[in-house]
């Protein structure tokens, strides 16, 4: 069926396997492939909205699981909503807190209705079903909301990833009969590992709840970037063609590289901004550098040469090193904001190179650069 | 002597004691009375100079002692100088590392030729005389340079005050005829502790250099709020009425209302952007408010009702709340660009007050909203 209103895909283009899209959402429509950058308690650590409208950013993420622990969706609610409460206007999509929920290990206990989990800020008991978890996606108002879903830590005991497919797909049809705001667009989740055959089962039953999104989860979790290419393309195959396909976790241009190339459309990923803060700079050509080392003293040259973000329209790279020296609060933002242009950036480049049909041309040259 | 150029400052009108003024620098005209932001090692805690220009800043502060060690005179001058490094195109002010020095007690060893000191990063030993200081200082390309001057603990030994002076008069005649820079002002630091003696020795001793302008040091370390007042207004009485007059340390509304009212026309502190880094806001009013209080959590006014900045226009109490529950970088940056743009408000209703000969009036509106 051709979907209309939020949560629309409109593919525009495609070069080789490389898509070129556009998915309108309530709060305004998202040109892919792009990067989401995570915002995981209701803020891109370091910056503001204005500095995320600048600096290109079409859509934020935030984490189910944090908002519902702090500040928790009364207050939220209070504030009219998660956009209103951190001021950000345009999409928002919040995770399904299944993967943080899992993450806990210890702390957590799984059943077939849900998960059961205890705060790593106090202590206190929580419980997540698919029912509540979209109900609370639905009450921040948020643009995407991801479906709850069981993830698996790599490697899995036999019978694991199986349990956690097979509880992934009920879940997504539980939580797609829970869901009732049309302008939050639902997404599933197919998981399945390392295994093509988990892969396909979760992709083939989740694919007829037809949903307005789809994520390939259970990546970027560890293994090589051989395996992860290799099941993002093998995934994202078995994917309709006329939805939006997100691959959870990723966040270097090397990677986001891969993923365009097996046709994803939208990532996030934790990665610039936790690496600004701890002062490791993505270029453009998808090298890093750690600008603490001692190189960079007296380095006069901009961080990123081919950059034409603020901060390396700004300063030296002499004077970014010496604020992470001192410590200051000023370079963790600094090279926060300009490792999400770079990322933002390079997505724009991609979409401009898919329109153009010369996706691998452009994928080639920036590997080349980076050999 | 009416001195133009860099340094020239024109007395446009005053009210009562209040002082309306303009000051010709080699980066800009300070409208004056004017709050100094603190930008220890070349940047304003969490803000870019962009910030700071948006917020109202006219000039901003560094310090000798941190630069010198961090990144070093090298370092700053292979960059063009402060202005450069930093990217800030307005006027800078440079204290010259005597507080600092003196503050480390037992890691400094004073005499009469100049003070021999060990580094907080590592230990290293560095000397500071009244010449290399302003050396230092002109080799960074400051607009004000401060003189290296010596400060005493309240309460002092017998006789510590007195040597503090005679020390900080022989060191001003040394650096005075050091200084060779005409795009830096010179500006001396009258001492004397609590002793209208000390002080009037002091300013008496200084004022025959005719420096372009004059601090008031050794105030607002911890003496009572009154006795802040008396010998601010005891000190400013005896200096220049054609030169600018500093009263270093002051950063509250409160403080720089009775500073403005004893005749001062410009301030410096780190309050502003320290207390906002531990969730204190300033408000118009001159009273302050923690962030962290549970009262704020699902508080949906703005931080100050009475502010247009952009923080206040942007978000709501509940959101910087929970910022600061959470642990969050950009809480703290919004609290200090908040916090810095009160005390430049304050300060332009001041100037604007003092032209229609209102001053009275005005402090005491402020001071009855906050009784």
């Amino acid at each position: 069926m051709i979907r209309t209103g939020p949560g629309a895909f409109t593919l525009r283009g495609t070069s080789e396997r490389a898509r070129r899209g556009s998915l309108e959402l309530a709060h305004g429509i998202v040109e892919t492939p792009s990067f989401m950058p995570v915002g995981t308690v209701a803020t891109v650590k370091g910056l503001t909205p204005r500095d995320l409208r600048e600096i290109g950013s079409q859509i934020v993420l935030a984490n189910t699981y944090h908002l519902w622990l702090r500040p928790g969706g009364d207050t939220i609610a209070a504030a009219g909503g998660l956009h209103r409460f951190m001021a950000w206007d345009r999409p928002i999509l919040t995770d399904s807190g299944g993967f943080q929920v899992f993450s806990l290990e210890s702390q957590r206990k799984l059943d077939d209705d849900g998960v059961t989990f205890r705060s790593h800020i106090d202590g206190s008991t929580h419980r997540f079903t698919p029912e509540n978890v979209v109900a609370f996606e639905e009450r921040l108002g948020v643009d995407i909301a991801m479906m709850l879903d069981v993830c698996t830590k790599l490697p899995a005991p036999d019978g694991a990833i199986e349990d956690a497919v097979r509880r992934t797909t009920d879940w997504a049809r539980r939580g797609t009969a829970a869901w009732t705001r049309g302008a939050t667009a639902l997404f599933g989740i197919v998981q399945g590992g390392l295994d093509e055959r988990l892969r396909e089962r979760s992709a083939s039953e989740l694919v007829p709840l037809d949903l307005p999104g789809y994520a390939i989860g259970g990546l970027s979790v560890g293994e090589t970037r051989e395996e992860m290419a290799r099941f993002t393309r093998f995934t994202a195959e078995r994917l309709p063609v006329d939805k939006p396909r997100y691959l959870m976790g990723v966040g270097t241009v090397r990677d986001l590289l891969v993923a365009v190339d097996a046709g994803v459309d939208l990532f996030d990923c934790v990665y610039p901004t936790r690496s600004g803060r701890h002062g490791r700079a993505l270029l453009h050509d998808g090298s890093e550098i750690n600008i603490r080392n001692a190189t960079y003293t007296r380095d006069m040259a901009p961080l990123d040469p081919a950059c034409s973000c603020d901060v390396c329209l700004t300063y030296e790279r002499a004077y970014l090193s010496h604020l992470f020296r001192a410590g200051e609060l000023l370079g963790m933002r600094l090279l926060s904001y300009h490792n999400v242009f770079v990322l933002h950036d390079v997505m724009a480049q991609a979409r401009a190179a898919i329109e153009r049909d010369a996706w691998p041309a452009f994928r080639q040259e920036i590997e080349a650069r980076n050999a």
